[in-house]
C-alpha cells in the first residue's frame, strides 16, 4: 500500500489563486484489487482552463483534478499491465487505483521525448489543431491572430497556420517570449501586449485585416480582434484567460460580427475527436522535421504543482505548464 | 420634370436621433432619358438597422438610404413598363430616375395586401427565415428565444420557430404587444422587459434551457441568453439595437460559449439568397392560411420618415414600420 501525496484545493480563490488556496496531503492508496490497476503518475499538465474550475467545479478538500500520465505498478486488470503508460485525468496526486475506466494506453513515438504527449503531440496540439482547422475553418494563405502565441496551445496553433502559408500574428506578454515567437519560430509579427496597446499593434500589424482569430483570451484581445476581421471571419474560441481570475471579461463591440458577418464558435477537443487520426500523423510528422517547435517550463515534485498553476496565471511558463513527479 | 420630397441626414445623431438631425429637402427630378425609368415610391421601409448608418455609412446632405417599393411612371428603358412595381434601396425619396440597376421588379401576390411584400414576404421575413433556419440550424422541437418578438423580424421569427414545434419564448418592450404575442400568435412565455428584469424572467421562462436564441438586441438580452444556452447551442445575431444609439453594448459573461459550445454568428440576408425560392413559397402559404400573423405601423407621407425612426428606435411601432408616400 504505497503512500501517494495529493493536492487539495482548501478554498475557493478570490482574485489569482495563491499558495493558501491549495493543502498537500498524504492519502494511503489501496493495492489494485481484482479488476484494479495501481499507477504511479509521471508527468501532470498545468492548464489555464483549470482556473474557472477552482471557482465551480473542483470539490473542496479533495485531490484535484488535471490531465496526466502515469505508468501501471501493479496490475490485477485484463487490458492493463505493469509498465503500461497510460493517461489519464487524475493529475495533482502521485499514485491512484483504478477500474481502468478514463484510462488511455499510450505507445510513445520512440523518436520523439516522452514530454511531448502531453502538449504538442497530446491534448493542447490537438486543441489547436481541431480549434483552427475544424472550428475555425482556417484555409491557406489566409490572415491570422493568435494570442497566448506562447503558450502551449496558442504556439501550435500559430505554427499550424504557418504550415498552412498563412500570415500569423503572435500575441504575448513577455519580451522573452516574443523574440523566440519572431526569431525561433518566425512569425509574421508579434506583439508584446504588455509593452503595447494591443489594439494599437494588432491594427499597425494587420494591414490585410483577419480571417481568423484564435482567442485564447477575450476581453482587450477580442474586442481588438472584432476591429479588425474581415467578411465572413471565423473566432474559435478556446479560452477566455483575461475572465479567469475575475469571473468576467468584457467585450464591447461584439456587434461588429453583424457587418462582417463573423462567427465566433466556443469549443473543446472532444468537438473534433473524428481528428484525431490525422492530428497524430501530422503533428508526428511536423515535430520530427522542426516545422512545429516547443518550449516546456518543467516543476519538479508534487509539491510545486500549486505554484506551478499560479505561476501560469501570471504568464511565467514558456510553452507548456508540466510537473515531473516521477521518471 | 416632377418635383421630389427627400429626407436628408444633416448631423450625425449623438444617443436617440432626434427631428433637427434630419431635413425634407425638395428637388427637380430629371424626366426619364433613353435607357431609364422615373419611379415613384408608394411605400418605404423604416428598420432598426438604419441607425447605425447615420453614425457612419450614410453621407450627409443627402437624400438617405432605405428600402422601398415603387411604381414605374415613365419608361425608355426595354426591361420596364409604366406601371411596373419594383423594390429599390432609394427609399426617403417619392421620385428618382433610374438606369435600372438596383431595381428589382416585384409581381405582388394577389391574394395578400402588397404591404406584405415589404415585412414578412419581403426583407424582414426573408432575414427572419434564414436567420433562424439556416445561420441557426434550427431543429424542430428547440427551445427557443426571439428578442424583440414584437418587431418586424422577431415575430416572423418566433412564428417560423411555432410552427417548426419550437418551445418559443418572445420579448417585447410593452404590455401591449407583450398581450399580442401571448394572445395572437400564441408563443409559449413573453417577457414584458421594462417591467421584469430580463436575466431572471429568462431564466423562470426556459426551464429546459435553450437551443437557439435570435438576438436582434445585443447587451442584457444576450447575456441573459448566454446563461441559458444548452450544449451546442445557435446564437444567429441579427441586430444589436441596444447598441445602436449609444455605439456600443457590453456583454460580460461571453466565455459561456467555450463551456457550452456555443456559436454566434452575425448575418445579413445575402448570406443566405438560395433559399429566397423556397422562402418565398413557405412564407405565402403561411400567411394566406394564418400561420403567420402580422402587425404594421404606417405613417403617411415624406415629410413623416424622421419621425417613424426616431420612434422605432423608441419602440412606438407595433410590427414593421413603414411609411406610405403615394397610392
Amino acid at each position: 500500500m504505497p503512500k501517494s501525496r495529493e493536492i487539495h484545493l482548501i478554498q475557493r480563490p478570490t482574485g489569482a489563486p495563491k499558495p493558501a488556496d491549495f493543502a498537500l496531503v498524504e492519502r494511503d492508496v489501496a493495492d489494485a484489487a481484482d479488476g484494479q490497476v495501481l499507477v504511479e503518475n509521471l508527468l501532470m499538465s498545468v492548464d489555464p482552463a483549470m482556473r474557472p474550475r477552482l471557482t465551480a467545479g473542483q470539490a473542496l478538500e479533495e485531490a484535484m483534478l488535471g490531465g496526466a500520465l502515469g505508468r501501471v505498478v501493479q496490475s490485477k486488470h485484463d487490458g492493463f499491465a505493469v509498465g503500461d503508460l497510460v493517461t489519464n485525468r487524475l493529475g495533482f496526486r502521485e499514485y491512484f487505483t483504478s477500474d481502468g475506466k478514463g484510462l488511455t494506453k499510450l505507445t510513445p513515438d520512440p523518436d520523439l521525448p516522452l514530454t511531448v504527449h502531453m502538449h504538442a503531440l497530446g491534448g493542447t496540439g490537438f486543441t489547436a489543431y481541431g480549434g483552427l482547422l475544424h472550428i475555425g475553418q482556417l484555409k491557406d494563405g489566409e490572415q491570422v491572430f493568435v494570442s497566448t502565441a506562447g503558450g502551449a496551445v496558442g504556439s501550435v496553433a500559430a505554427q499550424i497556420a504557418k504550415i498552412k502559408g498563412c500570415y500569423v500574428v503572435g500575441s504575448t506578454g513577455s519580451d522573452a517570449k516574443a523574440a523566440w515567437l519572431r526569431d525561433v519560430v518566425g512569425l509574421d509579427a508579434v506583439i508584446n501586449y504588455k509593452a503595447q496597446p494591443i489594439r494599437q499593434a494588432l491594427e499597425e500589424a494587420t494591414p490585410k485585416g483577419l480571417d481568423v482569430y484564435f482567442d485564447n483570451v477575450g476581453g482587450d484581445h477580442l474586442e481588438a480582434a472584432l476591429r479588425r476581421m474581415n467578411t465572413l471571419g471565423r473566432i474559435p474560441v478556446c479560452g477566455f484567460i483575461s475572465g479567469y481570475n475575475s469571473g468576467h471579461s468584457s467585450v464591447s463591440n461584439l456587434s461588429n460580427i453583424i457587418y462582417s458577418r463573423v462567427t465566433l464558435r466556443g469549443f473543446v477537443a472532444t468537438d473534433f475527436m473524428h481528428l484525431y487520426g490525422d492530428f497524430q500523423r501530422d503533428m508526428a510528422a511536423w515535430l520530427k522535421d522542426g516545422r512545429v517547435k516547443y518550449q516546456e517550463t518543467i516543476v519538479e515534485g508534487i509539491a510545486a504543482a500549486p505554484g506551478a498553476l499560479i505561476g501560469l496565471m501570471a504568464g511565467e511558463n514558456s510553452g507548456k505548464m508540466l510537473v515531473r513527479l516521477a521518471n
